[in-house]
C-alpha cells in the first residue's frame, strides 16, 4: 500500500484513544509490568508516545519542509523519554499524549500538503536521505510498533498462567523487536 | 505474574472498546488488507473475537464447572469464523463483540469463583488437562495475541512506505506467530 495521507493521519488520531482505552485505571500490576530488565513497562510506552511526539514526527516534518536536504534533522535520543524525571500519573500521560497529537495532526492538515510536498526529501542522520512521505509512513507504524509492543509485554505476564495453552497463544511467541539498535 | 481474576476481568472488559477505537470509520483500505493469502484481514480478527466469545471461552468454562474432566471440551474450530457467512458490517461486529464480552463477563463476576473453583480442572481435547485458572488466562492473552496481530497486519501495509524507516520499527521485524498450528 502507497502512502496516504488521509489514511495515515485516520490511524494517527485513533492512537490516543486506543491506548486510553486499554490502559486507563488498568491494575498496577499491568502497568508496572515490563519483559525483564531495560525493558519497558506499559507507563513507559506512553512516555516514549508522548516525548516523540514532541521531539520528532513534526519536528522533521517541518525540518523538510524549510531546510529540505541542506542541514540534517537535528538528533534527538531516541530512549530520551527514560532519562528525563517521570513526574506525570499514567492518565496524565495518556491526556497529554491525546492534546499533543491532536495537535500535531491539526498542523499537519493545515499545510494542505502536495504530492510535491510529499516528496520533498531531508537528511537523517542516521538513515540517509528521506521523503516527507516516508516520514509521515514512519510516524503511522511507530505507533503500531509500540500497541505491538505494548500487547506483548501485558501478555509475557502470563506465560506461566497459560499454562498448556501457551503453545496456541502467538503472543507468546514473539521474540521481541520493538526497539532493534 | 500469577493468575488473577480481578486483573484478568480488567484486561478483557477493555478489549472491545481498544478495538473499536483503533478500527471504527477506519478507511476501508486499512480494513480489508491482509499479510497475503489466508492470512486475516482486521475484519476477520473482529469476527473471531465474536466467535470465540460465543463457542469457546465462557461455554469452556461453564463445561469445567458443570462436568470437570469427566468428558472433554466439546471440539470447536479455532477457524470456524471463516467458514461461516460473513453477513455482519465492521461497526455490527464491533457491536456485537461489546454486548458478547459484556455479557460474558457479567456471567462471569456471577458466579463468585474461589480459589477451588479456579483449581478445578477439565479435558482440553488437544492440551490436556487444564485448570479453570489456566482457561481463563488463556481467555485474556487470546485477546491480547490478536490484538498484537492486528497491529502488525495495518502496519505491514506500510513496509515499502516507511522507506529506510524499516530498521527502526520493530513490528516490521515481526515474523507472524498469531495462528500457530
Amino acid at each position: 500500500m502507497e502512502f496516504n495521507l488521509y489514511s495515515s493521519v485516520a490511524l494517527l488520531s485513533r492512537t490516543p484513544s486506543a491506548l486510553d482505552a486499554l490502559l486507563r485505571d488498568l491494575p498496577e500490576a499491568w502497568l508496572s509490568a515490563n519483559e525483564g530488565e531495560k525493558t519497558w513497562t506499559p507507563i513507559d510506552i506512553v512516555t516514549h508516545y508522548l516525548y516523540t511526539e514532541q521531539v520528532n514526527w513534526m519536528p522533521r516534518a517541518r525540518h523538510i519542509l524549510e531546510h529540505g536536504e541542506t542541514e540534517p534533522f537535528p538528533p534527538f535520543k531516541r530512549f530520551g523519554h527514560l532519562t528525563g524525571p517521570g513526574t506525570k500519573s499514567l492518565p496524565q500521560l495518556l491526556d497529554a499524549f491525546a492534546s499533543a497529537r491532536a495537535a500535531s495532526l491539526s498542523e499537519l492538515r493545515s499545510w494542505s500538503l502536495s504530492p510535491s510536498d510529499l516528496a520533498r526529501r531531508g537528511q537523517h542522520p542516521a538513515l540517509g536521505s528521506t521523503t516527507l512521505a516516508e516520514l509521515l509512513s514512519a510516524w503511522t507504524v511507530h505507533d503500531l510498533t509500540h500497541l505491538h509492543q505494548l500487547t506483548r509485554v501485558l501478555a509475557v505476564q502470563y506465560t506461566e498462567a497459560v499454562g498448556p495453552f501457551r503453545k496456541f497463544l502467538g503472543v507468546l511467541h514473539c521474540a521481541g523487536h520493538s526497539a532493534p539498535a
